[in-house]
């Protein structure tokens, strides 16, 4: 953990490097603090049939969603939150001048009860720090 | 908000249009009333793997998952739920009369307090009326 | 249901039969006992866009999401990731003795009163039975 999933209209590839938008998410979360480097699985899919709003063609969206382990504060998972989605929405800002696009973004905690996982990667960057 | 998934088997591409089939889960949410046309995002992904039921390669299914603001009463999410599921059923009655068909639908709902959006499509929807 | 969601960063379809993963996982589901056969759909999705830890070229990740109707136990759903994670583990065994790989399962239950479904094929296979 964290996984960071991010769904967008494929009409916005011409439009938004999604490499470096999933870069600006990246560097977001690790400016955070509480969110270990080695657990952080940032991602992108996009979708090529959709119907969105009032179905323009220009219309398009980037949906994020946030997943998290438990044990965060209140004030932590809002300030993530505030953080993340501000530095997309900046650096999406002429998305935002056209009456066409779109931004959300969701914080969701997994149960630690019903998670498992196995990481190969955290054990290397404990061994280089 | 809303959003509304819809995964399906990529073996079903020959037999259902799936543009037309977000088109009429568009169609259904907006016929309800309670969800604002600005703000719905529909969209549909493929899976190319899979492994379904007893594995027959006619074996196909459609997954929808519909995410909506919180509010709501527990009479309009259940209404949402059938009037959405009965529409898009009955788009797809044909595929029900083999024995190789699954469809399913769930309702989630976001948390006000864990979730972010801007919207630059609601502005102008408001402004043509 | 159940569903079983498996996401995956693209840099893995060289090294991973992914088929044989979701095949993998469908026979460790059916093995559980608790979930009928006639409404299991097991599917995967890769990621061609994503920043993984570190962000070496080499990392990959495996991210599985099990969504289970509502009425098994704490102590079934337990054994039912453990079973799952365990066979999935096992089978990507050469993976963990990279420093490069990650891999998650997270359990949720879907809610009685906000899901719909409606299958052709459990009818098929009791009448099979």
């Amino acid at each position: 953990m964290p996984h960071f999933n991010i769904e967008y209209s494929a009409n916005l590839a011409d439009k938004v490097d999604m490499q470096a938008l999933v870069d600006v998410v990246h560097a977001a979360v690790v400016s955070l603090g509480p969110f270990p480097l080695g657990g952080l699985r940032v991602r992108a899919f996009p979708t090529e049939t959709y119907a969105i709003a009032d179905k323009l063609p220009e219309n398009g969206f980037i949906d994020m969603s946030f997943r998290i382990g438990a044990g965060r504060s209140d004030a932590e998972k809002k300030r993530a939150g505030e953080v993340i989605f501000g530095a997309v929405s900046d650096h999406l800002k002429t998305l935002f001048d056209t009456p066409h696009f779109m931004l959300s973004l969701e914080i969701r905690e997994i149960d630690p009860e019903l998670s498992w996982k196995k990481n190969s990667i955290h054990t290397r960057l404990s061994n280089t720090k």
